[in-house]
């Protein structure tokens, strides 16, 4: 059996929401290229640059109420050696879903993540339950 | 004088908010890549595909009441065939900023538009006067 590069990605997402979930600096720390990282948290300017985005979640991931935040409907667009996931994040305890883009690239043979960015998604919210329409888009 | 990838990006970004402005249809058509494109516009869920990404446009741009949208503080990063442009996106009539990042890839040497997210800022309006502090990062 061998890993699709959407399987490897759709891996590398789950492999983030998990670091978020139990506040693994570390984890996160290692998921994250070295270089050309930029980052978009809800509500805030972009970051770039290695420091500034991992002073961002060392900060997040340090804050004892910090919501779980779940994800749903993982879709991904694979080309090359680049990999973008889409899902939707579940804050634990707010009213809102977000729509969020994870940017992964393959380097040394690894996926890692060059670009987040979540989003709020207004009006209704979408059906959580629903299997997402294609997982898959090349 | 050879223009760098960056400044190629940089124009490319001036070409989408060119083409949203003047509601030319044609021109964000011809500036979207065929192929494996994502669109999250503010409060949306993500689109992929040419058509669904286009349908979307067309419905805005044919909209008489869509507010002027400004960018400003454009940062790039770029390598090999990718660059990814950040700037604030102003919504005129709207008390709202935008966080926007419209990632770019050269396609038989052309710029084109693989994705765009847009994310409400919270908070404190930035300094909309204000040089980015850098408009580069490689």
């Amino acid at each position: 059996m061998v890993m699709t590069d959407e399987d490897a990605a759709l891996a590398a997402n789950d492999a983030y929401y998990r670091a978020f979930r139990t506040s693994d600096f570390s984890a996160m720390s290692e998921l994250w290229a070295e270089d050309g990282i930029s980052c978009i948290h809800p509500g805030w300017t972009v970051l770039m640059g290695r420091q500034a985005v991992l002073d961002s979640y060392r900060a997040i991931l340090a804050n004892p109420n910090q919501e779980r935040v779940d994800h749903r409907q993982d879709m991904v667009i694979a080309s090359a050696d680049d990999a973008r996931v889409f899902c939707i994040e579940v804050i634990e305890g707010a009213a809102m879903v977000l729509a969020a883009t994870n940017w992964f690239r393959r380097i040394d043979g690894n996926w890692r993540l060059i670009h987040h960015q979540a989003s709020p998604i207004a009006g209704l919210m979408p059906d959580l339950n629903a299997e997402a329409p294609s997982r898959r888009l090349n």
